[in-house]
């Protein structure tokens, strides 16, 4: 498959597969046009056999050490770089992100393949852990580490084409796991995920490793995800995108004869809270441009886009939402396809009808100015009464919007704190003399969100160790991160071996080790197999 | 509450509250009498308040630190032994289950209260890890620590009254992790859990911790438990039982506003796989004392019984299968309570007329012979090809009975565990000459279970640090041991704390650390701050 000659094909084990009617085709989310080739749903036969190919290529890929699994992510790095402009071309097209943008979302890509490539060097990530028998006690010797789960189905976002997509988070950790994957491609961008795909199979022919290990199946409704999440062969499943689909994969999970462990992200309103001495003395006109950009960073089609703004009912606070809705209202905002602008514009509608609510200043969503991708930004105002009274503002809006909600009292602030719910993070902003009410605030939000920010924004998510992407439901369904390195375990459970001979035991359960890999011996961890 | 001194009561935040009508009592297993006092189900406001008490306790509990945690866990071993022989003499009228098996059983329960007291010290299994600012990358402070869920509802087993009940492993590692608790109580052994609620309330009124920590709650049906895990202010769920039982508990979470984590073991077959070579020239004999001693460990009543035995269908098989099911008759079994010798009673029966199903020696279950829990024990065989072709053969008989199943060759043995349902533990019996083949089967059941042993039996599980004791559904929900120091997470989830001051942060995630908790800084794994 070359870059930038695209086929419409599945890609199944390495091989084209040709689509069927009915075709859909990306659009131009800069000029409204459709883009060749067709795509197609896959057919139940098509995705049966990438799951059957995908066990198959698991049964080999699991013997593998972890320094060939490290290679494979650094092959698939360097061959995402090799792709170069036709990639970035392409991505652009489908989803009108700029190059800017895209040229910095690769890099984090490659950079989280090759810091994974680490971790699964090091395999401490695996927790290899080892009680010795003790015959005073009585007690067997057993050991166990983190194993592969088997042939995971991934579904990407259409938001992050490339770090969050066909070699995205999940791919990434389900085949540092020791996982194959068969991914089911975003149709807002299939010709970016045909490009990819192509790079996943040149790393894994230059690996030697077998093309099962990856497939890429095309679909536009539910039925190829609901299809590909109840064959029997699929072990678990990773999914980034809305409540809605992410709740209709773990329902259609409910419904098999095994369930089976369902990873999902699916966003949230990530509220903001501004203490009152935050904006005080001309303070707030520091937060106008960070916060504009965190709200309308990849035109507010992020998964941590503050959606939900708290502050003390005063001045400065009137100051700094009129300051911000005058940035939002300043340009279009051309968002990743029809389907998502439409969305849009229904929400932000509905929106704007609902009582206590009011649009910061009345702008005409004009529709004769936007092409199908093209929406105006829109910022709203109400209270936290009436968010207490009403859940449907803490439904996320996809797009550049979001609502400033004024308090009347710091309990206030704090009622809905305690009844918010799950998030992926929560901002808080607090003066040095405001320490006491961030340390309660922040003790509340402890138990509703994945990741607190202290005067900073949510938008940004490193890809690190610490992070936890993430949160109780509906933020996430899992206790793992999405992003960062915590995330590989998503794709693996722990097995014990008990009175095993040496030769039978994974490497990293042998007595002696070569690396430094840590691990915890008789209950005391050891990184130096001399200390054991 | 004194012990021995038993009220029928619920105990709310430590607090007796009376039971309604209509009442149920216990029955005595070794006579089949019912035994005083009358227990009834909890009320739906019962219900509530102790889950609004819980949620309570949890807001101060969670501020605690880790060695104020640890004095609790260590502080209700001290009272479960100090209940003495009142609690030991209950539990074993209310269960049958003899002295010297109860004695193991409450060990067992305190060094896992003092095991998990050092690792909750310890404070390395809450995976503390610094991400630093890096200006060059652009890059925030990143923080994380696993930090307890909330409130957890708990439904402990009728088969171990003390190590997996009111202060079995769930509980024990909630209080860990830093939650509070509501258990429901078992309706099979409630005044053992009566008691063990008073050991638990004098624990945590010894260490001055809210009373609402802990709360019991009586039921006999299915309506406490479904109200319980639907309560909003429960935030996990940890059960240990059957595998319907599990399952409607899981399905009553899906029907939640907000999900949550279920975490259920649910029993499982245990399947033994004796290679060939280990039966041949006589060496069968050796294994006739253990295997029987495994089968009928607690009158066969454990989740990791041997409940389907494979091997080569020759002269040894047949003679091992023999001896067995000899001393499995040899003398009748008091089960739990009538309600599961009851049900067993109805599974073999319908084991008995299963087409390719034989008993190996005819044994006619005498009702006039046997008590409300009396059973004989009963021997069956089959064949692989029987197995493969009908799946009931893999469901778990809770009492004393197992399966022998014969294999015409290596590769059917090989099919029947390709296909084979989850879990919790396979045990595979193979000789030096054996070790390919088994080599093969063991990488085929780590797909497939949470434990392999080698040359060795399934009961007895350990509590370590190495332990799995979950495995693929229907053996568990949920990717954790619910058994061993790795259950404590179970209970708690990741957060990032970014771009915090160190005022603000928890302590394990300040740069400078007393203690020599293992961090994850920068990548790299830290014991000692000098290091950093």
């Amino acid at each position: 498959m070359a870059i930038g000659n695209l086929t419409g094909r599945h890609w199944i084990a390495g091989k084209a597969v040709p689509a069927l009617e009915p075709f859909f085709r990306a659009t131009c989310a800069p000029t409204g046009a459709a883009l060749e080739p067709d795509y197609g749903d896959a057919t139940h036969a098509q995705i049966k056999l990438a799951c059957e190919l995908a066990e198959r290529a698991f049964a080999e890929y699991r013997r593998t050490s972890p320094n060939v699994r490290a290679l494979l992510l650094e092959a698939l790095a360097d061959e995402i770089m090799a792709a170069g402009d036709p990639l970035l071309d392409r991505c652009h097209l489908e989803t009108a992100l700029p190059r800017e943008r895209l040229l910095f979302e690769r890099k984090r890509t490659v950079n989280q393949a090759r810091l994974f490539a680490q971790v699964v060097r090091d395999g401490s990530w695996a927790e290899p852990r080892l009680d010795h028998a003790n015959l005073e006690l009585n007690s067997p010797d057993c050991r166990s580490l983190w194993l592969p789960v088997g042939p995971v189905a991934v579904f990407g976002a259409s938001n992050f084409p490339l770090a969050i997509s066909v070699v995205g988070n999940d791919t990434i950790a389900a085949l540092a796991a020791g996982c194959s994957v068969v991914v089911k491609a975003h149709p807002g961008h299939p010709g970016t995920c045909e490009i990819l795909a192509g790079c996943v199979d040149r790393a894994i022919a230059k690996c030697d490793l077998p093309p099962g290990l990856f497939s890429l199946l095309h679909g536009r409704g539910h039925d190829v995800g609901q299809t590909l999440v109840q064959d029997p062969r699929i072990q678990a499943v990773g999914f980034t995108g809305s409540l809605a689909g992410g709740r209709a994969l773990f329902d259609a999970v409910c419904r098999r004869p095994q369930l089976i462990p369902v990873y999902a992200e699916m966003g949230s309103v990530n509220p903001i809270f501004f203490l009152p001495q935050t904006l005080r003395d001309g303070r707030w006109r520091q937060w106008i441009e960070p916060l504009v950009g965190s709200i309308t960073a990849g035109c507010g089609q992020m998964c941590t886009q503050p959606g939900l703004i708290l502050g003390a009912n005063n001045q400065e606070w009137q100051e700094l939402r009129h300051a911000v809705d005058e940035r939002i209202h300043a340009h279009p905002y051309t968002l990743l396809h029809p389907g998502i602008a439409d969305g849009f514009r229904r929400m932000v509608s509905q929106r704007a009808t609902q009582r206590g609510v009011a649009e910061v200043v009345s702008a005409q969503v004009s529709k004769e100015n936007c092409s199908n991708c093209q929406v105006t930004g829109m910022v709203f105002d109400s209270s936290v009464d009436e968010l207490l009274r009403n859940s449907e503002l803490e439904e996320e809006i996809f797009g550049p919007t979001t609502i400033f909600v004024d308090y009347e009292s710091t309990e206030q602030m704090f009622e809905y704190a305690r009844s918010m719910k799950g998030s992926l993070t929560a901002s808080v902003f607090a003066t040095p003399d405001e320490l006491e009410s961030a340390r309660l605030l922040i003790e509340l939000l402890q138990t509703k969100v994945g990741r607190i920010i202290f005067n900073g924004f949510p938008t940004g998510v490193q890809v690190n160790h610490a992070m936890m992407h993430g949160g109780p439901y509906p933020a996430a369904i899992g206790q793992f991160t999405s992003i960062g390195t915590g995330s590989i375990k998503r794709f693996a459970r722990p097995v014990c071996f008990q009175n095993f001979p040496e030769n039978l035991l994974p490497e990293p359960l042998h007595d002696q080790l070569r690396n430094a890999t840590l691990r915890l011996i008789d209950g005391k961890f050891v990184s130096n197999t001399a200390q054991s």
